[in-house]
């Protein structure tokens, strides 16, 4: 799959998993909710499923390290010729102010879960993570 | 989620995604088939899903680190309340020659896409990576 590709398949994808560094486990992976804006992937710590606080240990873990990487897929239990999946290399960048609203219409206009409350305007999102995508790679059974 | 209800979670998922240490991006992450015996995961390197070589990326990273996560998941794009996860932390361990054809035969139950061919007798899978579970953990939105 070249770039274009990847980077189409990934745009589109509802969900992937994030996986980061984790100083004593080697490795943390969880799904998320993400979108993607130019070269940047940008995933949101929410209220909306609940958590035990918002300082989640995928930020923990991207504070020590700021390497991750965002896999998304498609699996088919039978037909195997369908699979396909992409991974962005990523790494933490530090948010840019003028950019946070843009970023939280995005994940509202792709999930609806994250638009405000109409009646009492809470807003679901708590914060956003921002990552640069610094590779992007890919494989599909059909494109070999 | 106790460590019960996650560990029936965990065998019974259809597939998940692996992450793994890499030296220079930090993580890497793939989609992987698996079947769970006892405290061991087990990962088949297979011939079905075309692949360049059979020495692949995670067998590389699991020879310089052998730490590892498996997360297997429930997604639903429209109801939150279904969504669940649940993460094995992992550590790749040598096979044990006297499993080997035990873990061929779950691979085999559990896909048919591993069954031998029936006319060539030609055996889908090329080796296996087999990880001990170390810690089991996981989420459910529902069961908050």
């Amino acid at each position: 799959m070249d770039r274009g590709e990847c980077a189409t398949r990934l745009a589109g994808a509802g969900h992937g998993v994030l996986a980061t560094v984790h100083e004593r486990r080697g490795v943390d992976a969880v799904p998320v909710c993400f979108v993607v804006d130019g070269d940047r992937v940008v995933i949101p710590v929410d209220r909306m499923k609940p958590k035990r606080s918002p300082r989640l240990q995928r930020s923990v873990n991207l504070d020590g390290d700021p390497r991750a990487a965002l896999l998304v897929e498609q699996w088919d239990p039978t037909d195997w010729s369908r699979l396909w999946w992409v991974r962005a290399t990523l790494e933490r960048v530090p948010p840019t102010g003028g950019d946070d609203e843009r970023h939280r219409s995005l994940l509202s206009a792709k999930y609806p879960q994250y638009r405000p409350d109409p009646v009492t305007h809470a807003r679901p999102i708590h914060s956003l993570l921002v990552l640069r995508v610094t590779e992007l790679t890919g494989w599909s059974a059909a494109g070999w």
